[in-house]
């Protein structure tokens, strides 16, 4: 009698990877559809090999499963609703994801919630310029974000962008993510929230909790995704990026699958959003979400100068010995996410000199 | 340019399958030598199917690895020690895992140590009996290991076992382990010294630290292990299992491979058991072993009369949100180790009886 449930994964990266150890820990079946063999998870687990812009090859992939999730957002809606409708089960649901791939629609959907002021544009109006110009869908990591100093920039955007999310620059304090999970019957968490550093539009550094907030803030953001999740229906894990501008909360974006700003979660909390992801989407009652130490820090591995990443740990090991590692096992190239490390404890200043050094060793910044 | 090793494990159970999150994490490859593609680690992992008592087998499996290590004790040490004089590194080697294959090599080695008293028998000599009979290889949770009452039952048993390890039966206080990890180079950590709780001689609980212990007691204990590690020159993990009796400890065996007393490691220590074993046998610096809670409570599952431990799962989740489950993906006997919980926290009677709860429940022994 086969109980457990068999889950498939659109897509086969890091996060997929990191969501196999809690999986075979529930017992649960994960398989990926996987760009090539030498994706990050595909490359100890099985997986198939496919296109997810292919009707068929998702179709048949799916066949296979009890449940299929995303661990990215570029598997077109049409081909999920398609197979919504002969019987497939999704989740999050077509009708949630929709906000993790349409930045228009997210807006719209909370727009009684506090937003940055937005518009989508075709022919560039009237605004208060600099604005932020964002590409519809598609777009992460500072990829498809422009910021337009004058309504001229943004006729040349509008050119080769011909539809644009125009949307007021903030000139916030600082960002921060809160991760939030919600499972069919409506059962919700979240985590703490995280304080998210950025460099050239991506992230290299998280703090949890936010060094920044008092626990009413605290309270303020985790209310502000619960009620989101509830909202648009969420099932799974969900990333609310979050705008602080003194006492204001102004949303940013959603990811609505495991996200880099929850990577803390693995060593700094009971359960980690990889696990609390599976437990969503199979309706199994979710797991605690307490901090497991008074301060998680998180840094990003950019590529950088060093190809040879193996030896670096070393000396990273060496010197930090409550260092923990995640490697993607992928290519090095500049500026890409290869891997990250955290550290839990109760001395920040510690904690995010160790991994401000780690990073810096690691891109080849420094030599020791 | 590969910098990353490859790691083959002998043996594709639980112990093999809960290394796989950790090299994944540190981005190195396992390959695990399996029984059959229905193993724990097997059924999501890259292995080989094939008989480990097969020297063309193993020589074959080593020769895509850089290291290879041990999950049992079960491999002849003469395909280890041939194999070894051709090239391939075992870790452990043959000169350290001798003393976890055979007890009374062990007993020899270790003599000036405090051990029970002993003697390897042919024949039954006059001894202080009731006594603790073993074989002297091959016996693991209770099996190989038999209390004889006279000299009379030890010559029945002499028939069928041929020779025998004769221990003094010890009236102990209470039973613990220790985790004991050490390098090629010789660096070594220990973790807290864990009570282990058996029934008909099969560990079905661990709590850690000893409640039972002061600091010097935990030192005691902790410096026997470090000592037992250096003097057999271990790479790896080793549990060390120990005889309690007021301020005595006296060693009862050693397993030199990650081992169910270190499985809350996982959840309760800042690296786990399986990853320092990695990084031991790898020559990559120890990880940090402190606690990250004050109390880790285990629970062995064993199989009962519910056959199906999916749904019983959804009960435990919703009760106790902190339990972490770890399924081992075996077929349900009455008996057998199909999984394991672990919970950490402040309130140590309420942490085991949560473990107690869980356990019961998974047996069948009770129903809500």
């Amino acid at each position: 009698m086969k109980t457990f449930p068999r889950v498939g994964v659109i897509g086969s990266g890091q996060l997929a990877q990191m969501t196999l150890a809690p999986a075979a820990a529930l017992g649960i079946e994960l398989v990926t559809l996987a760009n090539s063999s030498e994706d990050s998870a595909a490359q100890s687990s099985p997986h198939v090999v496919g296109d997810f812009k292919d009707i068929e090859t998702v179709r048949k992939f799916a066949a296979s499963c009890d449940v299929v999730t995303f661990e990215h957002e570029l598997i077109p809606i049409s081909i999920i609703r398609t197979l919504e409708s002969e019987g497939v089960k999704f989740l999050p649901s077509s009708n949630a994801f929709q906000y993790s791939q349409d930045k228009a629609l997210m807006r719209a959907k909370l727009s009684h919630l506090p937003n940055p002021k937005w518009q989508v544009v075709t022919e560039a109006p009237e605004w208060n310029y600099p604005a932020i110009a964002k590409s519809i869908s598609g777009g992460y990591d500072g990829r498809g974000v422009w910021k337009v100093n004058s309504k001229a920039e943004l006729i040349e955007l509008l050119k080769e962008v011909p539809k644009i999310l125009l949307e007021e620059l903030i000139e916030f304090d600082f960002e921060i993510a809160v991760m939030v999970a919600r499972s069919p019957h409506g059962q919700a968490a979240t985590w703490a929230p995280t304080r998210t550093v950025q460099r050239d539009g991506i992230c290299i550094e998280t703090v949890t909790p936010v060094p920044e907030f008092s626990a009413s803030q605290s309270e303020a953001a985790q209310n502000l995704a619960l009620q989101i999740a509830e909202e648009i229906k969420l099932v799974g894990v969900m990333a609310v990026e979050i705008f602080v501008k003194g006492d204001e909360l102004l949303i940013n974006e959603l990811a609505l699958r495991p996200h880099n700003s929850g990577h803390w979660t693995i060593e700094g909390s009971v359960t980690s959003q990889f696990e609390q992801h599976l437990r969503a989407i199979l309706d199994l009652p979710l797991g605690e979400t307490s901090m497991v130490a008074n301060w998680a820090v998180m840094g990003n591995i950019l590529g950088g100068s060093k190809s040879d990443m193996y030896r670096p740990y070393l000396h990273l090991m060496a010197r930090t010995p409550a260092l923990k590692f995640h490697h993607y096992r992928k290519e090095v190239r500049p500026g890409r996410k290869i891997g990250h490390v955290t550290i839990t404890g109760d001395n920040l200043v510690e904690l995010r000199s160790e991994i401000d050094h780690a990073l810096a060793y690691m891109s080849g910044e420094i030599d020791e």
